[in-house]
């Protein structure tokens, strides 16, 4: 999607790679959105150390990015003998696996590049075969957003106000992203329409990424607290809901994502309001038999306890900068601003931080998919086209 | 309630007077919940800019400092004649009606203390009768909250998990508070409880105040995030839920609240968990027929795009700090930490901010007063006995 560098709009990936210095190069997303900065990585180590920083995340972006080393990786050999080939290989594998050793999408990523490579004979074939389906595996990803965007943007009309939560924008894969591909779609049909974006507390995704995601595309947008969608729902303000999840239960319909969003799903339902899950294939579990058999991950205190961002001075009076100028000097001092941790929470009180929930099938209007829109109950009736192994 | 200063648990009040040296004594709530400090203001001028810096909030606790401050006022008069110290009178009460000009509290509170000085027949008289009227209408907020209490404290068994939204605590009023009060009755009738502390962004006040509070009382508490609250109804981990009200409507039962109550109502409703209210006379609202009639404030867009805290580590790896060494050492450090504002979101993304929102009754199981525990729709056909005016 588009960023606004230097004054000028220019499309960018999350993830790309440079074949001529065999760098993967990635969008810094721990900068965001304070500061847009891309890194080149010139070694496969590099590559992994930037997955366990948090340089990159979300499913799609992650496992791009581990498809890109183990290509970058392969094209680094230099010695002789698919035998020492093969050796090298696994010490690449290796290493970028243990960079997210929870996520399931670096693997499936890169088992796929390593069967693509089985046709070619020798180490260079091998090597070019590397680098090509790497850049399938992100280009698919891409188009498979791009689908989600096709099915999901005849829900958006003109005029509508749309509430988002957390980020499943085009950041978390390699472009477009899920919950935001219908905005995006939309966007390109010429209609227009508002995003609010919940805060999504504790991390604070909604406010960075998906705000700095929907400026950049410049789409009409607001930040609100979490605790204000159900005002709004009430006074007639929103009238669509779209969520990303992280994982969708092919038997049940069961919907896991991003804390909070099972508050929202009950919040539209009051309100009678649609409720949109937007999900690449990739997300589907089929085999759990029940959301609480979700494990739900219980996170650090410290992220409820404070938050991340840059010193400022409120401004509460002068309310946001609009003179040019003073927006062209403040970003100049941006560029070199640090984020820091300030605590907010009483000092000596714990905090409890699970980091998802799991939203029942019947708050679900739909479950976009690259293939369609599914009510939740009609995933497993269609998990063959779906892609559920046997 | 009891503070623990110098490492000795000692009883506070949000407000007191000095008669020895006329001054009104506040607990500098600014610097809460990362420093403890006790301000004496020696003029009733001091007075008010303390309600109008936000040194003291809270609707029984501007009360009753503004009673207080009146008070102050009439006892520095140094003049002669009763049409002097009316003149006086005048200035003071205007002074301190300005410094929250849309607050009710202290104009109630201070009209309480005029009316009482009317009895006395020389300026001493008079100004003997303010000092008392004053300390009256303090000793009648801690009386109420302490009624709320003993109506609310047996909704609490032993063992169960109490959810509370934004701070109703002892800090908002003289002593004991609206929504805490129950919870303070319960542990002094010596049953052990859990408190979950909603954060309640954008302004924290759960994590900051709220869990201060509990944490010197030792009450059992966490903070979670304000998406949190619904995970863990799902997953039967609340059993109560008791917040306060900025304004109940007598007619209909309507609840305006912090930003964030009405969606904690819709998830208590799809739970079936009881869902309280709790509530001095003097906040029920007469005369407005309809909660779409109460005026929901806008605040400042800065609130939700950024945070107030000190700065600190955050000590990801080592969690909390775990000895008594530290605690201390932490501890002086943070007397002297100053809080700062950082901006977490996307700077150019707007936001929006409405700092209230209205529960419906048909959510709400019941409104606990002082004068006992009412459903909301009994209120109007109580109204004689919780002091509708004629």
């Amino acid at each position: 999607m588009n960023v606004t560098v230097g004054g000028r709009s220019r499309p960018f990936r999350t993830v790309t790679f440079d074949t001529a210095r065999n760098a993967v190069r990635l969008i810094d997303q721990r900068l965001l959105p304070h500061t847009f900065r891309i890194v080149s990585l010139g070694d496969f180590r590099q590559t992994a150390q930037a997955i366990r920083d948090m340089v990159v995340r979300g499913a799609g972006a992650i496992g791009a990015t581990a498809a890109y080393g183990l290509a970058q990786g392969a094209r680094a050999f230099r010695g002789r003998g698919l035998g020492r080939f093969s050796r090298h290989l696994e010490t690449v594998y290796q290493t970028l696996k243990a960079a997210r050793p929870t996520a399931v999408d670096p693997v499936n990523a890169m088992d796929q590049v390593l069967a693509a490579m089985q046709a070619g004979n020798t180490v260079e074939e091998q090597q070019a075969l590397a680098a090509a389906a790497a850049e399938d595996f992100a280009h698919e990803d891409v188009r498979h957003c791009e689908e989600i965007g096709r099915h999901g943007a005849s829900l958006i009309a003109q005029g509508m106000n749309v509430l988002t939560h957390c980020n499943a924008g085009w950041l978390a894969f390699v472009d477009v992203g899920s919950a935001t591909a219908p905005l995006y779609a939309a966007q390109a049909q010429g209609r227009a329409f508002h995003v609010y974006c919940d805060e999504t507390r504790p991390r604070s995704q909604g406010s960075t990424l998906t705000a700095w995601e929907l400026a950049q595309q410049q789409i009409s947008h607001q930040i609100i607290a979490d605790n204000a969608a159900g005002h709004l729902m009430q006074r007639g303000q929103i009238d669509l809901v779209i969520v990303g999840s992280d994982r969708t239960l092919g038997r049940t319909g069961e919907v896991a994502n991003k804390i909070g969003t099972y508050t929202k799903a009950v919040l539209a339902r009051r309100h009678r309001l649609p409720f949109y899950v937007a999900i690449p294939l990739s997300t589907i579990d089929w085999t759990l038999k029940s959301g609480f058999d979700i494990p739900i991950e219980q996170r650090h205190e410290s992220e409820v306890l404070g938050a991340w961002g840059v010193l400022e001075n409120p401004r509460p009076e002068a309310g946001r900068l609009n003179s040019k100028v003073e927006t062209r000097r403040s970003e100049a001092r941006r560029r070199t601003r640090r984020r820091v941790y300030v605590r907010v929470g009483n000092p000596g009180s714990p905090a409890l931080n699970p980091g998802f929930d799991v939203t029942p099938p019947e708050l679900i209007t739909g479950i976009i998919t690259p293939l369609g829109i599914f009510p939740p109950g009609d995933l497993w009736a269609s998990r063959r086209r779906l892609g559920c192994p046997a």
